[in-house]
């Protein structure tokens, strides 16, 4: 396996999906060997995953266990990692994606309280021991991400969560980032898109994966 | 908790639906202290179950992998014991169920070759650690349920596998009953369901759950 696997996580609201686009964008003109860039998001990355996504978003008149919640996330990520993230990789791509593992730790560990060491199973499980090999956290103040979710229309469930949860969700990412400082950067997103790409970019050319002649772009 | 939980376990045809159906009717007038009775199944006992179930029976284009199996039967599980079992359980109810967890173990486990720790290890995630009280596996020779269910129109995905995973699946089942054989009773499913029920009913009495002056009814 010789591709390279590069999350995106952070609370809503915290433009995810712009900087992924555009780190995508940058990176198929920039990247050496014209290597294929993958865009891919979890839950929902696959055929499956989107009817998995559908039940874990959905309004539901029964009320989602966390364990519940915790199994269906898994499932859904077993599926992207056979089927699509690993045949990515095993082909040298660049897979970007929109959540991972750290999401399942952060939302269901530090949001919902569930067990750590369940979590941590499950995660393995679903992964078969895959991890990032770098995640970018945009780290956000959560009442700032919830207002850009609510100019949005309307919210899903995870995004109707109370303030509390959501200031627990991002004091997980905190730590996270505090015991795996090599593998999650923290990124300020409270700052202009353009600002956030700029320093996305920078900390990919440092790391000397894709053609360091190459200029950082104008967004 | 101080209901019962009693389990239908069988490969596909070996008639679970019906005897289930029968004994429920039977309880219901022959149990003392008015027990409430409850028919239930997996996949597809809650209403989420039913989107699961859905997932995991139907035709779809793109390959289910076996991790995903695993985790979607389990998160179906979770919901199920967390939002209906252990509640009735808890009333004292007797609650019927078709499939639980040996299900999973001789399917996935034995049928499909998943490894055996995984399947536990999920197994008691979903559960929380609830057992059956009593489990009737009705065997059957696999070709014999195969050809019943061929009968009743278009079989489903997991009907439609080979006979020699429905072979080890069976197979699967007489190891459990080996193993627990205080837990698991084998009942032999090539016979009239009138004697398959005489003989359901006959261990249930001899178990004192029920009246124990009660006739064994004519079926």
């Amino acid at each position: 396996m010789s591709g390279k696997f590069i999350v995106f996580e952070g609370v809503e609201g915290s433009g995810k999906t712009t900087q992924i686009g555009q780190t995508a964008d940058w990176l198929r003109i920039n990247t050496d060997r014209g290597r294929k860039i993958v865009v891919t998001r979890e839950p929902g990355g696959t055929k499956l995953g989107q009817q998995i996504r559908q039940i874990l978003l959905d309004d539901l008149d029964n009320c989602v266990s966390y364990r519940t919640e915790l199994l269906l996330y898994a499932a859904d990520r077993a599926q992207h990692v056979e089927s699509l993230i690993r045949p990515h990789l095993d082909r040298d791509d660049i897979v970007l994606c929109d959540r991972f593992t750290d999401s399942t730790i952060a939302y269901q560990g530090y949001g919902r309280g569930c067990d750590r060491d369940e979590i941590d199973r499950v995660n393995q499980l679903a992964t078969g021991g895959l991890q990032s090999d770098l995640t970018f956290w945009l780290d956000l103040d959560v009442t700032i991400g919830l207002e850009r979710v609510l100019l949005r229309g309307k919210p899903d469930r995870m995004e109707r969560a109370t303030i509390d949860f959501h200031q627990r969700v991002r004091q997980g990412y905190q730590e996270l980032a505090n015991i795996y400082p090599d593998r999650m950067i923290r990124i300020d997103a409270d700052r202009s898109p353009a600002d956030i790409q700029l320093e996305i970019q920078s900390t990919l050319r440092q790391l000397k994966w894709i053609d360091t002649q190459a200029p950082i772009a104008e967004t």
